[in-house]
């Protein structure tokens, strides 16, 4: 017996009648508004190509690791679920077997923020009308395919559908983005955007750093083989970047150490004969986050700083399927100590924009939100990956307002791969702001006309001021 | 005047109607169901000898340093309620004297897990009437030693009465288990079983390291002179131990650092010498826990690490009163790191059960759930100690569900070696996972039927299946 | 248009009927009771003339860095503000221009305390009938200059109005207190007490650190150009400042470092020399408070450590406006083994009372509240700075009342220098708490009786024992 698949008005609002009440009124108030997504991973041959999505396996299960790792972490091999080897072994191909399994195993998402997102997606976006359970994996697969081939489960009219107003990739600065080039060509009006993520050649030890450095000498046309070379490819490509719509730059690092390096060159020399260490490497790292708010500072980019995801933690995944497989485990980071170099040069000026994320929430209330609170240049963004949740959002919200306020934060960004997930991730986002607003209404903190402006500010108008939208 | 002591049938439920309705309900479901006690420290003697508890001091007071540390934060001698000096000084005889100050000072445990196992034990398995105050405290211990007296009070009537199914104990690794054999051979049908704790053996710097070796060797018949008898001689009581039904080792631990040492042999020469470090120490632990899940790996035990505690912070009433005696302070963990190389090694293998405990809040949504959600082998023991009370088990469910869900946790343990506690401790824990998933189902993130099954695993289903019982 | 600016009479309170008709009770048996300020910052210059409060900006805006970093963050100039440059550059003296912009940018405060303490300063103290917008900030300006002119809004007549039992301000050792002597010279009755902040004679690096030497042996009578002499003279200091009602000593370190340094007399020479390292000043820091231990113990004067804030984290902010200009920022402490050599010294002698204060409250539930659930001297002062708001009390409270009890903290005290602002912060602190106790009845955690109890305790009778008032 397969049971409805219902989504409550309500959810995600606090159950008591004052406050759930508040909440559904401060909600009306955004849920129809455009979402604002500067910060994404959407792959955007997707949107380009436009062709139907083949299969729930393919679209929800194989590319989404938020998924298979809770999968993996009860003994489900994430070869049968269909994630490809790099090394060219041979994983579960059968898309059915695939769903089945994740149709038996779908209450270990109870209370995730995976389960939240998906139920929405299913029903909202994909039509199923049951309980995705072991018994009703099938016939759920085929309410989905039959809902994939209609014109309107198109990747474009879904975008359209989704009332996107922007959507941001990220990209390596030697791409020629010619993805948003031939999407822009084809006449499609969509607003699409790359932002500009130089990761793979600040950090000596990201895979293939000197292959890496060769497409960046030739994407720019200047000789990366000096340090002054580097830097004058990277100012180069982030104006071709910015020429192209780019609004912002993106940073995942393991710490968010920051410092000039007088001999940056030499560090620079090191790497280029395969000689930099550990340190030479966190040394230079830091000193390229000092440039790279330089360079925001002159050419008005945003500028992203990810802190605190220590990659890879599984070298068997590794190995077996690459980066991005759920391996990445946050750790504790400093802000303190290691933000105040880039803050003390730049972070007076108010015409620079830092954003920055962190997974350590005991940093929130400890050194995020009085940092945001007192520096011109720098806001903290959203609740970042395994925070983006009901719960996570919240203790975001209690842990910064007080110190920071709303207004030293930029509402919300989806940072998500999985395209068909964006509208249940902003909508979420603005189901909890609203409670929280609630609350504060509720408890007589602030007044219903200031939280419906708030509301507006955090699911819409914050982003766009902040990326320069 | 005395006030009659009560206990609401609501308590612990939030207040709000409609969550405290689903939560009442949630908890009909479980409240009955068996005790599962897969970590605890009664002291067995208890059981096999079957004779009356002697009164309100003793059985509540001496044993509970959970008591009389706050007792003794407040200015209250330890030596004043009766707690053994190692030392052979004098302490407290007089055990109405004891009980007296107990009365007089219990206003200090309001809010408090201590305060609410209390009044439960005083209410349900004491039969007391009348509130706990200087007033009272006469009356009430007069109304216990009368209660203590009825034959449904020997412990062995307790223990079926608290519809215990299994409890283990902790043992060292050279313990004969002899207690438990008599306890079976008495043919009561108990199953009281042990656990497998060899910290004494494994850290040098613990009391009596070369004697604990000794007596290792004694037990096992290897000589544990060298590094490879002492391995073979912790393999041949593993397998004793599971003769005897054991099922679980315990490894406290002040990091839960991890690295196989190549060196491990000179090492442990080193400590037979006498000439261990502390960083040599730290290594040989870091090592050994290695060995130790290669060993479960093998045997099929699980394994439990509870680390974070450092133990005996107050030298002087170390000095008067020996260990284990609520001088024990939580201190920050790195799991991320700390633990990559146990869990590198096993960490893949869905066979092993590793149990983590940390008091490290900061960490449960940083890194202990990210963990726990990513490798197969890892499980989240519950809210320990400090924290196995009615705030810090939401804080644990509300840090940890969202990535890890609640399946990547073992339910409920208790932990104690207060006997007459260990109702009330599953009663709360049961309680407040009815509280954590009445909100989950009142604000909509799960429906009603999927909290009814979650419950039901929490309280009874998923300690049995982690432990293996 | 201008909104009336209200108050809500049930503010912090839940919004769960239940919860909130309990709060309102045990609310109404404080609300009234005297404010007990045992650790303030008022310039007592202020009382001692009892003039009029010139304007909305000097009395509001440029002594409170908790406004004016929260406009800084958002790119307003400090200077626009009003704030005293140190180095002699004009900023805005037009007091209703500085107003303006505070109106203009009032909704940055949404949901802060500084927020909540304006609003209910604005309405109850001074008499304003509109809420703060920049629409109304001219208007509001004009309520306020002629109501700052009425006898009744005269300092003393405020401090009066405001029921403050006790007021205690921060001075250093060589301060005369003369400005104390002056005002119970003056007849007025009130009870103001200095406190005995030595930080700077303590810390090395403190600006002018040898002339503030030289002003100690000067006050004490004692050439302070040896260690011992330096020790004596802080012992007669601490003498005299009893004598003139002191109370308390406080202590503002980096972090809570403690440790007898056998070679004190050499660091304080190599000071003196203009030779002590960075890890000299750590060392002696640490011996200093074993010494002020100590002398409390000796003298009876409650210890206060306030550890955690990392001073003038922006240097431009620093060089322009001088310290305490809302550039401190907190950072993680170790308490744990920082405190270990103190409270091995001395803790556990139940005359002493040493106050801890940190902002890195991942350490409340898992260092603070065991370590003062252990030892009988430490006491945690409340949620500090930052965390001295709506949600930063309740975490409080939430993640230290299970450990430690409310016993083993002391209330509330108010930390401001902005003096028209103690009773909001009072009211705030009296309401999160009746709320937090609202919910432990309404969940059946305590009973009615109980929680009536605490909420005096907490309010002012707590207070008052850990100050000895």
């Amino acid at each position: 017996m397969s049971s409805p698949l219902t989504l409550h008005e309500d959810r995600y609002f606090d159950s008591d009648p004052e406050q759930r009440d508040i909440a559904r009124k401060l909600y009306q108030k955004v849920k129809n508004l455009p979402l604002i997504c500067p910060h994404g991973h959407v792959d955007l041959k997707i949107l380009l190509e436009n062709k139907p999505f083949p299969d729930p396996a393919e679209l929800l299960v194989i590319p989404d690791h938020y998924l298979y790792r809770m999968l993996y972490s009860q003994g489900i091999p994430i070869e049968s679920l269909g994630v490809p080897r790099i090394d060219g072994e041979a994983t579960e191909t059968d898309r059915r077997k695939i769903w089945q399994i994740v149709g038996e195993n779908f209450y270990l998402f109870r209370g995730t923020p995976t389960g939240m997102w998906l139920k929405q997606e299913l029903k909202d976006v994909l039509g199923v009308k049951v309980r995705l359970t072991g018994e009703t994996a099938m016939e759920v697969y085929d309410q989905i395919v039959a809902n994939l081939a209609k014109p309107d489960n198109l990747p474009r009219a879904m975008f359209d559908r989704f009332n996107i107003e922007v959507l941001s990739t990220a990209d390596w600065p030697a791409d020629d983005l010619s993805v948003h080039k031939k999407i822009r060509e084809s006449g499609w009006k969509a607003r699409v955007i790359p932002s500009f993520r130089p990761d793979n050649v600040i950090d000596f030890k990201f895979p293939r750093w000197k292959q890496n450095i060769d497409r960046l000498s030739e994407a720019s046309g200047i000789d990366c083989g000096s340090y002054s070379g580097f830097i004058r490819a990277l100012e180069k490509r982030r104006e071709f970047f910015k020429s192209r719509g780019c609004v912002a730059t993106d940073h995942g690092v393991l710490t968010a150490f920051t410092a000039k390096a007088q001999d940056a060159d030499k560090l620079y020399q090191k790497a280029q004969n395969g000689q930099a260490t550990n340190e030479d490497n966190y040394r230079f790292t830091g000193h390229m986050l000092m440039e790279m708010a330089r360079m925001s500072l002159e050419d008005g980019m945003t500028m992203q700083i990810h802190a605190g995801a220590l990659r890879d933690h599984n070298p068997l995944i590794y190995r077996k399927f690459g980066k991005d497989k759920g391996c990445d485990i946050p750790i504790a980071v400093d802000l303190v100590h290691d933000l105040k170099p880039l803050l003390n040069e730049y972070g007076n000026d108010p015409r620079l924009t830092v954003i920055l994320f962190t997974m350590d929430e005991s940093n929130y209330s400890r050194e995020a939100a009085p940092l945001a609170g007192h520096y011109p240049a720098l806001k903290l963004g959203p609740a970042w990956w395994f925070h983006d949740s009901r719960e996570g959002m919240l203790r975001f919200r209690r842990m910064t307002t007080e110190t920071a306020g709303i207004y030293n934060t930029v509402g919300f960004n989806d940072d998500t791969r999985a395209f068909p997930s964006i509208p249940s991730r902003h909508d979420l986002a603005r189901r909890v702001d609203s409670r929280y607003l609630a609350e504060l209404v509720a408890e007589h903190v602030i007044e219903m006309d200031e939280a419906e402006e708030m509301i507006g500010d955090l699911a819409y108008h914050l982003p766009k001021k902040n990326y320069h939208l």
